[in-house]
């Protein structure tokens, strides 16, 4: 008799990120892990930071989406996908998308950053417009899928897209090249580039904590985490991490991250602000409010973090260039 | 008989950068080679490029600074080294002393801006202010070289310096993985960086131009290409590409460059803050106004350009937040 393993429905395993990372071969970009001695002695700790800015696209999320679409079969292929984001999935949909020749549909709010929607429109996607008050962008998305057989590519809660995230762990841990990091810290929305993240960690640094980082008013899964149970965030909550404002922990991510994860940590708006300013003067990094968090994390609380070695994920560089200058300004 | 083999005096050969490339192994960042569908689409051409900004101290400098540094003996490393610099090679220069456990004295004129002074500070060297107008660092250097036995470590004219900024060329050449570029951009000030690139690249790639990029008032060395003899800057000219400020070609980087490049072309102060615009936007990388005249080059002249594969250089992303914020916000 062998001890049951835990299993979490559809979660991916390792495996399955391992055959994600031969599929983004070639495609995706093995971002750098960086390190700055300005940074580390600004921290009063040991930051080595996956820069996910630098990938295609702008963020992690080219990595779910490539490894999803380019699993379609010929059929699929054919009557294409479909998908809804206000930003970053939207773009890495459209562009993974772009490079298996397959169509694209991408559904965005019409209040979205105009840069975000001629970029996605660059990547040749067709974009459908909503109105965010009035309807309802997973409706609009069913109705094409169900019209044109389309296969929707959801944000986060597929196994597929968990299991592309994922190899932004598996390209840490190798460029770790043996260092054992005493904590890991990453930014979280709906959860899938941490769950990802926590199941290629898991097998390589089992001890180490790896803690979710979230905007104040989006703690949702700091909050579930600690009661066991998906928890809402506030429908009137504002934050200006536009890639992190998922209304809750889901399903599958949520029954991944519950097993794997440390407590969550909450940044405030002022502290993203000087994250952003700090990668911009130590890592010469672009970095977007919601791709800053873990750093934000550390810099606003060097007492609870002095010399330790952390992994550190920032996540994304799509920012509007007045909110950029704003932030290095400060 | 065999054919004269060209020689430059004391020129560093191919050997010596390989050699450089091993010293620099474990300490430099093996910057990544970016890429980005939506530059490309912007350009109308292929562009692979270098990211030095995310080079330790923010530029291509500390590779040079480390390969003379590491290889003083005992006797001159306990004597300590001097440089001067206004900027990138003094931190550059700073680090790798820091990292060789060497005193570093660093010249400065009074007047540079105030986060490079205090960034060369955090680096452990002690900082010498002199007063441009009415002193010459020159001189300065010398006299605490002769007064404290310190070795002199030169922003460009020496074969080690050379070396080191040639392993940039080394490892470009490997990412490009198989890739023939139809032409090579670099920015060019003193001329050390693509001296060394160029006898880098020249073993691999013997067949593609290699062109300098200097900022308009500062192209003495495309001038000096042309006339087959140093030619000078008019001493009044102003840029706001301060890295990129020498008053004329090396006579060692010269005597390399007038046999390994192509013609120069130049760019003009809203080129290059446009490419800074475009780097922030395309490849969420901070690149300060002299390490992106590459990239300005290929922007502001896209008939060109247009269909080739270019392989660039951006050199260093140490810019004041003021000057950034207005090149993006443009």
């Amino acid at each position: 008799v062998t001890a049951a393993k835990p299993t979490d429905g559809s979660a991916p395993t390792y495996a399955d990120i391992k055959a994600a990372a031969r599929r983004l071969d070639g495609f995706a970009v093995k971002t750098p892990l960086l390190e700055s001695p300005l940074l580390n002695a600004r921290a009063g700790a040991r930051l080595l930071v996956k820069a996910e800015p630098l990938q295609r696209t702008g963020s992690f999320k080219f990595r779910g989406a490539f490894n999803k679409i380019s699993q379609l079969d010929d059929a699929q292929k054919r009557a294409g996908i479909v998908g809804y984001s206000s930003g970053n999935h939207a773009q890495g949909v459209a562009h993974a998308a772009q490079l298996n020749h397959v169509n694209a549909t991408i559904v965005m709010p019409r209040d979205a950053p105009r840069v975000k929607i001629a970029n996605t429109r660059s990547y040749g996607a067709e974009i459908v417009l909503y109105d965010r008050q009035n309807e309802s962008r997973e409706a609009i998305g069913e109705k094409i899928s169900d019209e044109r057989g389309a296969t929707l590519v959801p944000p986060y809660d597929d196994p597929d897209i968990i299991a592309g995230q994922g190899t932004v762990g598996l390209e840490a841990y190798e460029q770790l090249n043996g260092v054992i990091p005493d904590l890991v810290l990453c930014g979280c929305g709906g959860g899938g580039l941490i769950a990802g993240l926590s199941t290629a960690l898991r097998r390589h640094l089992p001890e180490t904590p790896i803690h979710p980082i979230e905007p104040a008013g989006f703690d949702d899964t700091a909050r579930s985490l600690a009661a066991g149970t998906r928890q809402t965030n506030d429908r009137h909550a504002h934050s200006i991490c536009d890639a992190l404002l998922a209304p809750t922990p889901g399903a599958l991510t949520f029954a991944i991250n519950r097993r794997l994860l440390a407590p969550g940590l909450v940044v405030s708006e002022q502290d993203v602000l000087d994250a952003m300013a700090t990668a911009f003067s130590d890592l010469k990094l672009v970095v977007e409010p919601g791709g800053v968090v873990a750093l934000a994390a550390v810099l606003a609380n060097p007492e609870a973090f002095a010399g330790k070695t952390i992994l550190l994920i920032l996540s994304g560089g799509n920012v509007d260039p007045g909110l950029f200058a704003k932030a290095i300004a400060s």
